[in-house]
Formats: C-alpha cells, structure tokens, sequence
C-alpha cells in the first residue's frame, strides 16, 4: 500500500455511512482515491468530500478493483455477499454488520482496547455492536484494575442504530402528534405511522432490539456477553443485558452493574477512567453533572458517570455510560480500525 | 364509620389527584361526601365528580373536620404539614408522598402484597414509590415461589412521575421541536425550555430522579431496597437500581434481573405470573407481544414479559415489567388502600 489510500464506503448513503465519510474528512485520513458504493437507488447522486462532489456508484461484485480499504455499512445481507468480492479484489475489509464478528477468523476490534489484533486479520476486520462498544468503553478499564467477572446492563438505544429510516420514523411519528395538537395522554398514533418498529416509538420504550432468540434473549443483548469476550479476550465474562430503544435520534446510553475479581472503590476506579483514552468522566452529581445522550451526540468520546458502590454486589460498581451510537458505537470505530491498517 | 364515607383528596388538582378522582368513581368507591383540596391558586374551581360539579377549596389545618378518609398527594412537605392535622380531625390518611413510607409505625402497602398490614394503621398508611410498586407486582409473585435475594433494576419513568408541570414541559419541548422544524440532529432545545428537569427530557434519556445521597445512588434508587423490603417482609432484599427520566408521559417500565433462593424455570415462573392479581402476563417475543409503557398507560393492571433464565445468574430469571406510574403507581393503589379501611 502507498500513502496514500483507496477508500471504498459501502452504504454510502446511509446513517453510518454518512458519518463514515465525515470522520475520515475531519480525521484527515490519507484518503486518494475515494469510491463511495450504495443501493441503485442511490447511484448517481453525489455527495461532497473535501469540498469535491464524489457520485455515489452501485454497489456491485466488480466495485472493489484497486481498492485498498473497503469500509463496509449496509447491513449483513450485503456485508455476507460483497465481503468476500472485496477481499478477493485485494481490500481490507471494515464491516461494521454483525455477519463475520464472532467469526474466528475475523478480528473484532475497538482500538482503545485491542488494536493489536487488527494484525491477525486475514482481510476482513468486525467493527462491534455500537451497545457493546460503548460500554466497553468504560468497563475495559475498569477489567484491566480489577478484573470484571459479570455485569448486568440495561440500554437506552438511539434510533441512528436501525438506520435512517428509524430516524424518520420518530421524527414523523414526534411531529404527527405535535400536528394534531394532541395532548398529552393521547399520544397512540394511528397504525399506518408505525412502519419501521413493530410498535411506535415516540413516547414510548421497546424492549426489543434485533431479533429473539430460543433463550428469550434478543441478539443484540447477547452481543454484549459474546462480543464483550471476544474483544477484552475475556472467555468467562458473564452479562445480562436488557435492550431497549426509546425515543432518543443518535446516542445510546447504557445502565450497568458490574462485578469483580478485585475490591473496589470509587476513588481507584475514577483513577483509571480519568486517563482512560476516548472517554470522559462526567461525574458531579452536585452539579448535576452525568453524562447524557444529548451531551454525547456528536462528540467522539464516550462519558462515564453515575459511579458508586453496587448496593447489590460485594466487589461491584454501578454506572452509566453514553456515548453517540454513529460514532463510537459505529463510524468513528471503523475509522480508527482503518487508521490502524495505514 | 357510616357505609358511605367522607372523603378528601389533598392535590385534587394535581396529575395523580385527578386520577384518584377518577379511581374513586370508576371503583364506585362509598363516597357520601367530597372534599377537594389544592392550593390558593386553585381554589374555587371546579371540578365534575359523578356529573356533579366539586368545588376546589384550599388546603388549610382545619380542612379535615367530618373526613373519614383523606388521599394526600401534593408533595411529601404538604403531607408533613397537613398530614397530622388530619389525623388529629379523625380522618384515616392514605399518603402517596414518601414523608412516612419508612416511618415504623405506618404500614406501607400494596394491596395485592400485604393488604393485611392495613389493619396496623394509627391513622396514617403510605402509598409507596411508583417504580417499587410496578417493579414489586412482578416480584412478589416470584418471591412467594422462589424467594427473591437480590435484585438489579433500571427503570425508564414517565415524566407523569415528577407532576403536571414535568407533563407540560415535555409536551412544550417536544412542540417546540416539531414548530422550529428542526431536524434529527438539531434537537437541542434553547436553555429557557429547561424548567422543571435539570436537562432537557425531549430525546434524552435522565439518569437523575429524586435527589442525590451521599453513597452516589438518588433517593429514588433506594426505595426499591427500601420499600420493598418493607412491603414484602423481606429484610435482607438487596436491590440495585439506576432510575432514569425518559421522554414517555404516563407509564414506567423497569428491566429487572432478580437473583432466587430457589431454582427457577421460566414455565414455572410463567404459572405463578398467569394468576397474580393485578398483573397480565404479556410474553409472545415471535408475536412482537412483550409490556409497553404505550399499552400499560391508562390500564389499572401491570403487565410483565421478556422472561428468560438470567444469563448471569445461577437461580435467575430476567423481566420487563410496566405499569400505569398515575395509577397503580401511585393513585390507583392509593384508593385500594382505602378499599381496604372499608
């Protein structure tokens, strides 16, 4: 590879791949030549990198010649059957789906915790669930003072994670009912407005993100157990975790427990979050001072707070963790992974 | 006591005031007479009970004369204040502020749990925390089969929980948002919309109810330890809880791992939940069929789904439970309790 780098983006038009175009701008990453892949629908529009307009192509089995990093965001279906074109053209691949992460193969990565095995990949390296990612953020410092053995988490998730399409719906769904000068305890909108959730999702929380699987577990709650191994190369960790979506546009947040090997105290476990890499402590009740998803949109770094001793656990500590869901918890991973590769 | 009684409601005007104006009348509660109590500012209004208009009059120590039965809820300094004057007059007080949830000699009840401790009352019974009673209809159930050790808890709570002006400033900032015709990514609100919430609620997700204790957990946090300890007889209950303000208006929903003394299934759990009073069992994941803040809200019963063997926990089972916060919450339970004095 030289310098310089051909990048591809594919899902180009979407949510992330919208943010992917955005930090590789402002992370003033070697990008020389740029080819930005999506849907027929998309082809032939464009889009400005730079202050250059750059025509959006269709994303096609032919798409990847000369390209050297191929940052991937349109879903496992299309991750599942372009990965392999791309890598077979000669690129490394960044996908942010969920279809090769727990793949042996395949490293998964967030680079403030395992940047060196972005080493091992044989041509495709898994960006984590955003959920995941984000709270890892916070808990992989926490591990390496004192070991973490489990942790129960529940989510407050964005409706960037499911896309742009998500985005719309609770915009629409929000300004419907502030249309109809509706009050206050009634607020059910009519069925035809729910198109993109099973259930609508202003002014309300669906405990339900990803699909369900025979353990009464959803996908998405088990990727914290699964993803959380993986990447802290932790083969015991143990996590319950809680999914839910509610009426929030970009940030996730997320409500954990968890427990360790080694005692804890507060003091000691703001030592190793005050200089841990990528995130900020907000923690001043006081003030009223904790992290908050409106805070955190838009901003790089995830923010930890709400620190205290888990009433519940002997060697534990409660928290929560925010961080912007197209950010870390997608767009901003994938590009440090790339950063990583040059 | 005659048959029919006289009744109070101290906060006749507030959110939870007017649900236990209506509680009283769907239940065909034995009201002979009525006094509606409120603030200066409301006085002299009206208000319809059984197609007969109400006169609001104001609160004042010398209100009570004559009352058989008083539901206070207008804050835990109103119930300080006037609480003791009713008594003093006679009256029974059911008290939905947390003045003397803990005071040893008022027994703190949910009907469906320990209506006998009703019986205790030197004229004061508290009406417990919201989220404690949501959380406790799925719980105590599981407890009489299992014998719950300990708990970890998040709760996502309408803003009906903080009153009518939090109502407002949700219905106001979401307006807002919708008239400036702003995007997605432009929901940050100007700092005079923030009035009764330290931050903004619309599209953000508040790790903050009730104020802060020097162990770093709020107030709301510890009720469910707290409280629940009380209302189930159960001293050694530990619970850890994050209590977070979400943008929905009338119904709270809590995600909850509880730890068991006992092994547990999630069949055996299921057949315990199907004949608790009070509470549906809501439980079809493959039919998208789970609790909903949207579905609970104007309901009387609770509602618990998401079921499964807890991940991380050896006797464990994890839930989704939600209720109505305005009624059994807060003054459905209230008017039960004072089902139970008749």
């Amino acid at each position: 590879m030289s310098h310089l780098k051909h990048v591809a983006i594919a899902g180009a038009t979407g949510a992330v791949g919208v943010e992917m175009l955005r930090c590789l701008e402002q992370r003033n990453f070697p990008v020389g030549q740029l080819t930005l892949l999506a849907s027929a629908r998309s082809a032939g529009k464009t889009v400005k990198f730079k202050g250059t307009d750059v025509t959006i192509k269709e994303l096609k089995a032919d798409s990847f010649e000369g390209v050297d990093i191929a940052l991937f965001s349109a879903g496992g279906g299309i991750s599942k059957e372009f990965i392999p074109h791309a890598v077979k053209a000669g690129a490394v691949v960044v996908d942010n789906s969920s279809a090769y992460r727990m793949d042996d193969s395949v490293p998964l990565v967030v680079p403030e915790i395992n940047a060196e095995d972005v080493k091992k990949h044989k041509g495709i390296i898994a960006n984590p669930n955003c959920t995941t990612a984000i709270t890892l953020m916070a808990l992989w410092p926490l591990h390496q003072a004192f070991g973490v053995k489990r942790l129960f988490a529940s989510s407050y998730q964005a409706v960037s994670g499911t896309g742009a399409q998500a985005i719309e719906e609770l915009e629409r769904q929000t300004r419907e009912w502030a249309k109809a000068e509706r009050k206050w305890d009634d607020v059910r909108l009519p069925a035809d407005q729910v198109k993109v959730y099973p259930h609508q999702i202003a002014f309300n929380a669906l405990p339900h993100v990803d699909s369900f699987l025979d353990s009464g577990y959803t996908k998405e709650e088990m990727k914290m157990e699964n993803e959380g191994r993986k990447i802290m190369h932790h083969p015991t960790l143990r996590a319950s975790v809680t999914c839910v979506r509610v009426p929030v546009f970009r940030a996730h947040s997320v409500a954990v427990s968890a427990e360790f090997e080694k005692p804890v105290t507060v003091e000691a476990a703001y030592e190793v979050l005050r200089t841990a890499k990528g995130l900020d402590l907000v923690d001043d009740p006081t003030l009223k001072k904790y992290p908050l998803a409106l805070d955190v949109a838009g901003k790089d770094n995830c923010a930890v707070g709400r620190l205290r001793l888990d009433c519940a656990l002997d060697n534990g500590l409660a928290f929560w963790v925010a961080g912007d869901q197209l950010l870390k918890g997608a767009a901003l991973n994938a590009v440090q992974i790339a950063e990583c590769l040059v």
